[in-house]
């Protein structure tokens, strides 16, 4: 365990990287920055370069000028971008005037791109040939292009006079291949690419698709702008699936690590659905009252309240969560809103059907159990209140099935995210249909005898 | 749209891959091989490399001898291992035997590993140097290894005579540097490998972390066995997401897209939990059954169950998605649940806070607005009531937020996986002790008064 925040430890400079990185969340900027300078210079480097985005800038803008530059610089352009985009508003020209102009320039157009689309997780530095030269000739230039930092891209690409991508060839084929042949002889042309403006989301599922670990981003025109690799993705499916789960457990997404959410902000993730749950749920209330003269007459099915529409919620928990996962993969469309519709009907049905059986079951086993003597409805009409229950079970799972399976489609709909179906919005939904499904079934099969 | 299951089309070859791909969930094995077979040879091939190891199994298998064993040969080995677990036990020997010796003895080490650990995931061919060879040597010897079919790599891994791991060099690197240079000289010896035995979502966490395109895969002894590419790693992180999520719903994992899961493997993955939850959940009828006399005194108190029950369920199911995400993502460990504790407790607190406020507001503003005159209780006492329920809220709130909180710890303790917290379990149990909290807070509150 690393105890940075003690001035013994900080004043007997014995702080490794894994002591900094296990520590890291629980430290303050000033914390993070007097153990950061305690690093060997190699570590150093190994833990700046595992930061996030806004962890990197809340560092560097605690850094003296001089080692702003050198962090800055060891970083490529689309990193860079990030840590600018991370970096406040008024900081960001500051941090720009440390870049030479190239760069600068380089890190700009980045900085145009929404951080959630193709041109926004793209570097632009990439190794270009021309279709025309030899592959004796593309080595020797690719040789030379000795850039600097230049992120580790194992392809090159083939563009033409006005930048229009024409083909990729890898160093690998570049190197198997008869040095007189020609680039266009050897590239792939047939390769995937992705328009800059693509969301994030939409990449990874390309990628995920093809197993590729680089695809080149092109502009409307079909000029080449940058290339996006799979180490980015791995990153970009982390964090959409983090993003779905927070919103399907019924929080706003938190943008960061949850022991570095500061409590008021993490309470501001949380409350507003928390209040929209609340208020929804008090149409609960409304709907006990409307049926209260039938829980009068048979208070045995106060009993029950919990357990009938819980089961709703249930349902329509796994329903949501399989489609909106299932929409998330690309796997379901908004045209499949019916063949969805047709498969939950009857899955609400048969596990309905499960769960009333169950229902049943357990009331005819209270009965001959407990065998209470002052319970008379109960008594009396066991069959009749457990046919009920069963019945009514079947009805709420069954409605709360297909609200949890349609509400997704209904969102994206709208243009709204399908996540936002969360377990919790679903649960409340069906809690109130399923309270007035209970009651209406124990009116019709109770009215004559019990009521 | 396609329709590839009318005979009309069959007899008219005019299927493109992107029909197929549309086509296939809704496809029978029949139908995927008819269309398969319109297809050219690079529409084929296309498809076959994007389909998953199941279908691929499924799809071969229908296929005549010769066609398998050319669909068989165009895989790489970690693909094929994939393929031949995904086969029945029965067929595996005879797609085996179709393999050349060397295949075949590459394709057994992986079948010898687990799918879900690095050495399942890894690709055991790779480009092998020396460290005393030259850099001219090296890419000489690189372009004599013109293996086909080889997986595209872009490291060359340096070995020693045991076939220990020394260090690693991109094809890049060995292109700018000079000819007479000694690949140690090149070579980055400082490098991140993963044991063959770690778990896959560790694997995920590495790439993630350290932002690398591919890992070599070393046994207990140091030897290398295999390399990990980010592409792998990106469905990986695909798939542990989609179980998590699944589980967080409430479902057993589905292992298949949610549209080619058939109707009863659906049910399977759904019921048991749905039965779970719903035989805990009787322990609601027991817990009201135990507060009937109060219930019977103030029938008003059954008005508000499901609101206030369903309000822990809400904050638990939060707290237990944020903690179950931030595990998978190596953000916190077994260590931390006691800091999860003290945050959770102030969460809950003051979320409680602002739902009981609320809950106090719209008692008030019930009774001033129905002002029912024969609503005796409330017209007199809906302060007290307004309160009772209030107050209710907070402690319901705070407890369901540490029961969503500490359920995945106590989960991994256990040497479970913490997803099983999922949001319909921990809203079940959160329903019964809600159910305790509620009827004790009205008793002391409203004994002497309405009681």
């Amino acid at each position: 365990m690393a105890h940075l925040d003690t001035d013994d430890e900080l004043a007997n400079p014995r702080v490794s990287a894994a002591d900094l990185r296990d520590a890291w969340p629980v430290l303050d900027t000033e914390g993070r920055v007097e153990g950061f300078r305690h690093l060997t210079s190699a570590e150093a480097e190994e833990i700046f370069l595992e930061l996030s985005a806004i962890d990197r800038a809340q560092l560097l803008l605690s850094l003296p000028p001089a080692e702003q530059r050198w962090w800055l610089r060891a970083l490529p352009p689309d990193d860079l971008a990030d840590v600018l985009q991370a970096a406040p508003d008024e900081e960001r020209g500051r941090l720009l005037d440390h870049l030479d102009e190239a760069t600068r320039r380089e890190t700009n157009v980045l900085l145009a791109y929404s951080e959630d689309e193709a041109g926004g997780l793209m570097n632009p530095r990439y190794a270009r040939l021309r279709p025309d030269m030899t592959v004796d000739e593309a080595i020797g230039y690719l040789r030379r292009q000795t850039r600097e930092r230049v992120e580790s891209i194992y392809y090159a690409y083939v563009l033409d006079q006005e930048s229009r991508l024409q083909g990729v060839v890898s160093f690998r084929q570049l190197m198997m291949a008869r040095g007189d042949a020609r680039v266009r002889d050897v590239m792939v042309s047939d390769l995937v690419t992705v328009p800059d403006e693509m969301d994030q989301e939409a990449v990874g599922r390309l990628f995920a698709q093809h197993d590729l670990l680089a695809i080149p981003v092109v502009d409307a025109e079909g000029r080449m702008q940058g290339v996006v690799t799979a180490d980015d993705i791995v990153d970009v499916v982390r964090e959409e699936a983090t993003e779905d789960i927070q919103k399907i457990g019924g929080t706003s997404a938190l943008e960061a690590p949850y022991l570095q959410v500061g409590f008021l902000q993490m309470f501001r993730k949380r409350a507003p659905w928390l209040v929209i749950l609340f208020v929804s749920g008090t149409l609960t209330v409304g709907a006990i009252r409307f049926f209260q003269d039938t829980l009068d007459q048979i208070k045995l099915l106060a009993f029950f309240v919990p357990l009938i529409i819980s089961s709703g919620g249930n349902c329509g928990s796994q329903a949501s969560t399989l489609v909106i996962r299932a929409m998330a993969l690309g796997e379901l469309r908004l045209r499949d809103w019916w063949r969805v519709f047709l498969r939950e009907v009857a899955a609400g049905l048969a596990l309905g059907a499960v769960l009333g059986a169950l229902g049943l079951t357990i009331v005819v086993a209270w009965h001959h159990l407990s065998g209470d003597p002052t319970n008379v409805p109960l008594r009396d009409h066991f069959l009749l209140v457990g046919g009920a229950i069963g019945l009514s079970v079947v009805g709420v799972a069954t409605w709360g099935t297909l609200v949890g399976a349609l509400l997704p489609f209904a969102l994206r709909r709208l243009g709204l995210d399908p996540a936002s179906a969360s377990a919790p919005l679903v649960a409340t939904l069906s809690d109130v249909t399923g309270l007035v499904i209970y009651f209406s079934v124990a009116i019709v099969l109770l009215s004559g005898t019990l009521l």
